[in-house]
């Protein structure tokens, strides 16, 4: 069984692909799409992370794609932004007939570490272990990529 | 010119096709695109309203595509599921080359009354005139789609 996880952002979302073999969990892929407020327009960055997660998908066909969800957010307007890209990815699963899985942080939190109120540097020494990665992976979007994917395959078991 | 005009939203989503001859400006075509959380999930919604604005874009070539801002909410889990529409709205926009345009609610108000603190029932007897209609579009969502395309024209002028 292949995963997808995917922590959504504007200017970074990371990803991370893995695959669950028995009791085994392997690392496929895992980085991060970037688009620049600089050089492109919101609809160019929208289209750029819809067509990149659309390669992701059609390159790893992955039985779920599992996206973090915000449920509150102190900073609406960044919410919105996110969510805006949260719809073009959604959408690039669906239009492949990929089922999605969406994940609060805290469920996220809880299935990696078993407390909902685990730290960022505590959890990313957690997917570093599971994975059997050498170092933890850059930057912070990467790893949470990683970790909402592993979160729904033990959401799973 | 012809001018598309959204009002984005996961259950209805609100439109207007306007063309702009001279002084004139003509509704080519005007509805809502509603999708039901009873049979879909929200991942077919999302699909569902990229395709139908898609087709809608394919049908009428307009050369600007102007869709509604939300620059705050009280209720920010409803913001952000209609951001993530916008996101698949304005994509669909960017797919085909249509540049698209942002306006808040108080902007529309003031293109199309005068005054950003417009009630709803004077939008909608401005539009019905402005646009020579004999009735107020139904439900609220079109009469919105269609008063942000006309906001675009407005501001262009």
């Amino acid at each position: 069984m292949i995963v997808m996880g995917i922590d959504p952002g504007l200017a970074i979302t990371g990803y991370g692909v893995l695959e669950k073999n028995g009791n085994r969990v392997v690392p496929l892929d895992y980085d991060s799409i970037v688009t620049s407020a600089k050089t492109m327009t919101p609809a160019e960055r929208l289209e750029t992370i819809h067509l990149r997660v659309g390669d992701l998908l059609d390159r790893y066909r992955p039985s779920h794609l599992a996206i973090e969800k915000l449920f509150f957010s102190r900073n609406v307007t960044s919410a919105m932004g996110v969510s805006e890209v949260r719809g073009v990815i959604i959408l690039a699963a669906q239009q492949r007939g990929v089922p999605v899985s969406e994940y609060t942080p805290t469920q996220v939190k809880m299935a990696i570490t078993g407390s909902g109120k685990a730290d960022k540097l505590q959890m990313q020494e957690m997917i570093r272990r599971l994975l059997g990665l050498s170092e933890i992976p850059k930057p912070d979007d990467v790893a949470d990529g990683l970790s909402v994917a592993l979160c729904h395959i033990h959401v799973l078991r």
